[in-house]
């Protein structure tokens, strides 16, 4: 593959998906990015919009026009939900390769996509061919997928926080819990007083205790996970910062005899982005923030026999844009860590 | 009770339970504060280490004398663990009533005290005395009491949140789990890399997970309130904001049909300083910050057997200060709201 | 004056200013609070929108109704710019004296308002009855007052800062230098991209340097304390914090050697609410949190010419809130500072 | 010149801008890292201090030792003022190149070192043929130097931002106004309560105004830009961020009608970290997060005669370890802009 050979665009620059999609494209060393598309923003140059991208990006945003889109080889969607739904059956038809950051194909059953997400499914018949794009779980499928649903954010911790001691039936898989926190950025862009600095700021909440979104996603991941239906309590929290996911899962171990420190990096040996730490550490939001991994930590305290998990990652990168572009380097044969390569900011 | 009457020392106000509670008992109606002992700071004015308290306290401190303390109506300790346990044993003899905020007095087993404080206890034989001092458990205790131990932070949010369900024994008290989250004012106001703004802020750890010290005075409290010992998982994390703990709590009911909402609000009826919600809501931290209470809220998401219970405190008020002023205010026959009645900052 | 025998109401309390005056009023002891409006909210209880109001103030907002305020003694305007000019004809008629905490009453000429805010003014022959409601300034004014236009955040620090230097002509007035720098409150509670917690954290950025709308007003108020036109530069910046606004002051004097910090003490010495530090100190925007102190602090750096004057406030209280409740005290012949003995928060 | 060809230690690498030239040299192409030493954390892995660089630095911390780092192509001193001058002479002996990212060899005067600094000098030999190392400046110089000055991270944007003007005389330089802001992390990684969290965050204080460290070598540069002495008042201010400095400075034209917008930009045409922005913005902090980059703005507010410059840059980047990499970019003929490509990271 030479350089600057694949021409990718971003449908919805506008979010922080968005932007952070860009900051990782632009320096990726086999992308040429075409476009920028934002009904809103079109004649509008990227760089007004973020301020980081000025001398970065010198595109406008564009209309969303699938012509146009459907010369590129790769569509990343970073847009609200049940907008991809909408475009991604025509592009395929381009044999245009689509990663869609949003939960348009997340979900495999179109009724849990209406309950969830409040609109009827606009292509429930694309919904079995989508690849749920966790590299950990389906590296291969992902590779031949024409269609990746790259998973949430909270989904991307929790499932790679659970993953090696669901997979070995290790736990009482009746009674998960995932505590997990999320810095603000993980609501999104748009505006809402809610995630107002003057509110959010020195402040502490959960959220959807009742029922989030992310819940059906877990769920149906970790039933692929164990082989069999979970019972999982899921309690977000907003936090104080702007980026970060940290995850405290929760779990009764049926083996107490089982080392879950050598299971785990066993499992995880390979991964290029799952760091298991070593036993008794706290990983920190921070030590991930602007990078891919996702660090974990396990520990069993008192000796008893609920295990707790430790995950972090930055929900931005291995969240959403960075898992995009892992996923993106998979489908086209690059090395998965291609232009993924940065040290996280601290402090 | 005229006004003004009651003789009050603070014995080591430098931290931030000392400011916290000088900012408090500076407006209370019944209290002459008399002394504010600091070694380290004997002859600076109180208002040169603390901006806020300018104007308003005009005392400096002074060296910690036994006997001059000897002299108050009221003695509040906020000093490190295990300096009060050195002092508390004359003052009782000089017939001045004391509330220690640190933890010397908190655990009734020496040997505990021993193996998690690093320490042996100085006045061992004052440990069956010292009356637990949260007043939604032992209020006529403290009415009487020579010498209150103030509880800890997390353990006021995490007893007061599960104290419905043990006491009426609702739920698997053998797998309970408290997901604790404080403001880093918790940590406390002496400098170290850890609690730097450049190091806590925009980052998020979990951290005493093999055992924090509050794991032996959480699960002593809930033993007293269930009536038998209890298996806790308790996960504290350092969240960049100020003040405030939220503490989400895990349980199994194993009375499905139980009304845990009916049952909380019944028993925290009567209580001036509990604030059981409406079913479905989230408390959120600021909305006690600077004042006295604790809000909490019980979910059951999706129907399950698993209860979730979010308790919100000020750590430095209902965790430490505010309660103290509460046992306060019971132990000298004052309205147990007095000087109490602050109304939360917000934004 | 007897207890709770004003009967106070408060237009428009849905933003910041509103959520601090209803904590400010609810716990002064003069105030019968008899409404608090809101066209969007009617019919809401106000401690749905503002969780530390619950169990504080039991009312739900209402329709702002000319008849129903007309048989308060006093109303308070929490309202945006342009709602009280259109309502505060009918309020006086019914013998209603008023506090405008927007700014509509704040300028004296009708054309600056409309070039400023861009809207010709609803009720222009009322500007010159309005007092500008600065007490330091205007203390007997106000007290026969009306009408009183309460002051804008950044005005109060600045004029404070500016005040004795200006008042006795030592420094040259034509290239006077304000540079504040305000908490993210301080733009309110509206929604918008510029104010989230993701956009706001963590940056910092000037602000409206071509031209803030409080550049008017400090310029008139400061002509008003000199006698003459006066040459100002005003830069804003928006601050990661709630709270508080630091105005950091330059001019260079013309008579070197006058002693300005005895000339500050003098001129504020009975001010309640103007705290002159001692010299060479930095107050910070925290000493004041919560409460309605102005703090300042004068230095001449290495003994040149250039005087650097720092002035703190909290935006809410002294910015607004809390000297809207300064001027309703004098108004009503009460002591100035009924309600307002708050001791800040710190940490 | 070959990749990782270039042998480079670092000094004292235990600190924010000891991390930060870590992770900056970790990715820059032409650079195998040698050694990290530190007296204190000797035999400790440079990534249990700084989760950031796990998997990134295998290096252990060794005790710093002359002759193994004469093996070195090139030194960095990322150590506290006072230490570099003790090592250099040797150093430069064994033909190694050094670049010290600490204050001693900033000032040209040895007097006013240690008028400034309190202590005596321990080389003030090689003072005069220490390069300051602000390319913009001194571009060619630095090429040449064997001892390079890394500039402070308030004087880097203060002298950038006031360059232009004062090169081309176009104002009164006798009363200069630099206010300047910076992050928290510029006060360094040492312990000290004043930086806690809990006292930093939601608080804003200026300090250092009657003379920062700083303050001379800001007078120095502006001296050599303007090529006389200029009258400078200089007051920084602590804010509530990680990184980030914006200097907002105040001058008064002397010509009314030059265009300093055109002058800007010509003299920054070819400068690869000095972004000059349109007229009428206000550059962001966050623009240049984790970034080379210095971005200028020119404001001429009113239309009066006072010219306003926001300058922005990441006070551990162009403020500290990218400028070392810029001038040791310079110093070996690498293109001055390698390793330098980061996005800013936002949000």
């Amino acid at each position: 593959m030479s350089e600057k050979s694949i021409r990718v665009s971003v449908v919805g620059g506008t979010g922080y998906t968005g932007v952070e999609l860009l900051r990782l494209l632009s320096r990726h060393p086999a992308v040429e990015l075409s476009a920028v598309t934002s009904r809103a923003r079109a004649g509008q140059a990227v760089s007004d919009l973020f301020s980081n991208l000025r001398g970065v990006i010198d595109l406008s945003f564009t209309e969303p026009d699938i012509a146009a889109l459907g010369r590129s080889d790769a569509v990343f969607f970073a847009t609200p939900n049940g907008t991809a739904m909408t475009m991604v059956r025509e592009l395929l038809h381009s044999d245009v390769r689509v990663i869609d950051l949003a939960a348009d194909f997340r979900l495999q059953d179109p009724q849990q996509w209406r309950q969830w997400y409040g609109i009827e499914h606009a292509c429930p018949e694309l919904l079995a061919e989508a690849v749920y794009g966790l590299p950990e779980v389906n590296r291969d499928a992902i590779r031949d997928a024409r269609l990746v649903a790259n998973p949430g954010c909270y989904p991307t911790a929790v499932q790679l926080g659970f993953l090696p001691m669901l997979e070995q039936g290790l736990v009482d898989s009746a009674h998960l819990i995932a505590d997990a926190k999320s810095g603000v950025s993980g609501a999104g862009r748009k505006e809402s007083v809610d995630k107002l600095f003057a509110e959010a700021a020195d402040n502490l909440k959960a959220y959807g205790v009742p029922g989030h979104r992310h819940l059906p996603e877990i769920r149906q991941g970790l039933r692929h996970i164990a082989g069999h239906d979970v019972g999982l309590t899921f309690v977000p929290h907003l936090i104080p910062m702007i980026r970060g996911i940290h995850a405290t899962l929760y779990a009764v171990v049926t083996d107490r005899g089982c080392d879950l420190q050598q299971i785990y990096q066993q499992r995880y040996e390979n991964e290029p982005f799952v760091d298991v730490m070593e036993a008794g550490v706290h990983p920190e939001t921070r030590s991930v923030r602007g990078n891919n991994l996702c660090r974990i930590a396990i520990h069993r305290p008192q000796g008893q026999d609920t295990v707790v998990v430790l995950a972090v990652i930055d929900n931005l990168v291995k969240g959403a844009a960075g898992q995009a572009v892992q996923n993106f380097n998979l489908m086209f044969g690059l090395d998965e860590t291609t232009g993924l390569d940065h040290v996280a900011l601290l402090p």
